[in-house]
């Protein structure tokens, strides 16, 4: 069996036993077993060798004595039992494994030993493991996880590989808020066997995904992972946030995965030849994975932009050209439109500051369609709190103002439809950035931008962070052909 | 009267004319004129030439023919008409008026001409005025308001002075959200008369105010800024965003309010000297706002970090000596008190990575009270999706979840003002980092956080940038004993 059939295996197990399934609440043993009932379409066989019952359901004193083929082991006992549960596993030719327990390399020479002699035993019985000192994965076309205390995940293109659980949770997390959904998960943990670059080959040819995102603290295989990586970038985005950048930083990494973080520079360097998204943080990877889904790619760094009001724009100057992009130049035909569509207080100019005007998608056209213009920035009130709920409560002696919610939401919908076919048509991403005000969760206009992938960024120098690795990404691919 | 009397009159007028009032819902002498009519505690006038009632009250032809004195005039009018409008304020004797109208310096020498023109009027006159292209101001003590299309602002400690009416609206929408209140706001607009410096002298002797912010775009008189605001930092915190940082930022400054940028470099180091507080964007400036109100000043720069997980730990000690902080070396006293707290599997040094533990305060008290750290990054999960939440979901046979969810709460209220009474007692700050998880604002907890400006950041970088921007404002303090 070749790695991709290993894994295929691993992430879509017909039956699974939890070793060290736990009574009691708040133990990895019991919360997991939980997650696990909750999927009906698969046997659940619970391991204790002191009880013999958990959650009501028997309990079998080894995994040896499960009356079915085991196709994934879970183990979730102290450190010390760790090498007995992997070898009952050998012992019933199990496998694949999780290894959740931690107590391992990550805590000094004791645990790293217990954790060598482990992969030891899994080694020699052809078993292959996540873990040890990980949260497991979750697979949502198999509908596996074991994965707690996370929000409802909904089926999409992004797979995650973690070397932290609880960044892992955070990036899922933050990213299901922002309407992104899952193919596949898995937290990583100390890569006693299976490690980051072999999750990225599976992740790589893995249909549902069609973007990779990772935490990475560091490589055991460096130059593995850049080989692999620089192939899979070509098809699909690979988005990182590689943590330990510091000295400190690189410290906390080695008592936290006991991963070498290396030079930070290197790895920069490195991941910049292979076209990998190199980002600083969480926010940062969720925003560029909002681009790549939702954004077509755009053809150069020449970027237009058009605001509601000029303190904004000002901003989003400074946050383009201190992000490397260039303002563009409009073409006088350009100029000319919006001359005729604007009074003549707009700024006369990029960025497009319409002055006292009411925003009005017709002034977007002319960016779109300006071969001068390569992205396009655009700071409006989409999706924020409407101004008729300010009249409502202002103005409480106007009739109809229900009627015109509905009309301005109508007209909106229509609006951003046409928008997104512009950019279809014309190849040519349109950011959106929300002023700092918050979106408004609700109603048909936020429900068409978040399937749409165009969630407003909070503030200019965000959406202008973003869309430079986009940009960079863009370039990278170019300067292949 | 000096400069002091006449911007009190101008915030506290007990009658108030709009001139250019309008029956149109949407223009500006409609809008304004709604919100001056939710305040009952003081006389509105309509002033419009054509029209014999506005929103169904009499409306005069000129604020001549008011037969009232009035304290301040709103002008709305067209750009052309503002000259007019200001003589008939000089003929009525009214001393403070607010131009909202735009289309002037801002647009070229036709406007310029204008605004020189009304300005030259209203200086004979005796008026002093804000604006004009601006959208006038609040202040939350007396009740007048003229900002259009805010949410409801709270009365509270700060201040706000901004050179763009949109930002100043994002700014005061975002703050809010925040739970920050507000004691005064002024949109400067063009400054032909009023200038950002006369509104910061204001605010600084404004006993409701504690913290001036400031959006700005340029100064009109840059040492007569620097001069004063040295005064004020010494007593009250001054924090701005100085927009147009880059070459095309400061030219769509001048397009947008007319105002000179100068070197960026320049103003920096300025900026730096005189203790104000600078930062890139509303977001930071909200950040810097919330410790700056919150937090007892720190007296030093080594940070302690306590995370609930790997992950966050290194990328919070990344975050916290990439912004020129240290991270802090424990007394042996500390480690051995987290030695008694912890499981064997805890990071044993700074960050303090909790590993496989449930999350405790208990692990909090040491650093506190460790002599060798100055300020403590908390990552933990205050007031996010209680886990008792997801219980509920998978465990829907446990018993007992809402009496527990109630224990949970009272507890975790119980340790954030123990949390409150340590950071007074010791004179430490404690940042709070929700680990990029979705802070739920509702409940005891969320309502405590709110009111003690201690709602966890999004991310440990951002916690990492507002701590280092309010550790450089206690440098400068202290370099001033």
């Amino acid at each position: 069996m070749n790695l991709i059939q290993q894994l295929d295996n691993m992430f879509n197990p017909r039956s699974v036993a939890i070793i060290g399934a736990s009574n009691t609440m708040g133990k990895w043993g019991y919360n997991i077993l939980c997650l696990l009932l909750s999927d009906k379409s698969r046997e659940i066989y619970a391991v204790n060798k002191n009880e013999a019952e958990v959650i009501g359901r028997k309990a079998y004193q080894s995994v040896v004595d499960v009356p079915d083929n085991v196709d994934l082991a879970i183990i979730t006992v102290p450190f010390k039992d760790v090498p007995a549960a992997m070898e009952d596993c050998v012992r019933k030719g199990v496998k694949s494994v999780i290894i959740i327990s931690g107590g391992l390399a990550e805590t000094g020479e004791e645990g790293a030993q217990i954790e060598r002699e482990t992969a030891e035993i899994g080694r020699r019985g052809g078993i292959r493991f996540i873990g040890p000192n990980c949260m497991g994965y979750f697979n949502t076309a198999s509908g596996i996880n074991t994965v707690i205390f996370l929000p409802p995940v909904t089926k999409g293109p992004v797979a995650l590989i973690s070397q932290s659980g609880n960044s892992g949770q955070s990036i899922i997390t933050s990213a299901s808020e922002m309407g992104l959904g899952f193919s596949k998960y898995v937290s990583s943990g100390n890569e006693a066997d299976l490690r980051f670059e072999d999750y990225l080959e599976y992740m790589a040819q893995d249909d549902e995904t069609k973007l990779i995102l990772g935490y990475v603290e560091g490589f055991r295989e460096g130059k593995c992972f850049f080989e692999r990586a620089k192939e899979i970038t070509k098809v699909k985005p690979i988005v990182i946030v590689k943590a330990g950048r510091t000295q400190d930083g690189a410290r906390a990494a080695l008592s936290h995965t006991a991963t070498l973080a290396g030079s930070d520079e290197i790895s920069d360097a490195a991941f910049r030849q292979v076209g990998v998204i190199r980002v600083d943080g969480i926010d940062e990877l969720i925003d560029v994975s909002m681009l790549l889904l939702g954004q077509p790619l755009p053809r150069g760094k020449r970027v237009g932009i058009l605001s509601i009001g000029g303190g904004m724009a000002v901003m989003a100057a400074d946050a383009v050209t201190s992000q490397g992009m260039e303002l563009a130049t409009f073409s006088p035909a350009t100029m000319e439109r919006l001359d005729s569509l604007l009074s003549r207080r707009w700024s006369h100019g990029n960025p497009v500051d319409i002055g006292g005007d009411r925003f009005n998608y017709e002034c977007l056209w002319p960016l779109i369609e300006d071969e001068n213009v390569d992205a396009v920035l655009l700071i409006s009130p989409t999706a924020t709190r409407s101004f008729i709920d300010w009249f409502a409560v202002y103005a409480p002696w106007l009739t109809g103002l229900d009627k015109l919610r509905k009309v301005v939401e109508e007209q909106d919908l229509k609006e951003l439809e046409k928008v997104k076919g512009m950019m279809v048509k014309h190849d040519k991403p349109v950011v959106f950035c929300s002023m700092g005000i918050t979106v408004v969760r609700e109603g048909g206009v936020y429900r068409y931008i978040e399937q749409n992938h165009l969630i407003p960024f909070a503030t200019p120098h965000r959406a202008a962070k973003a869309l430079a690795r986009f940009i960079g990404y863009s370039e990278y691919l170019h300067s292949l052909k």
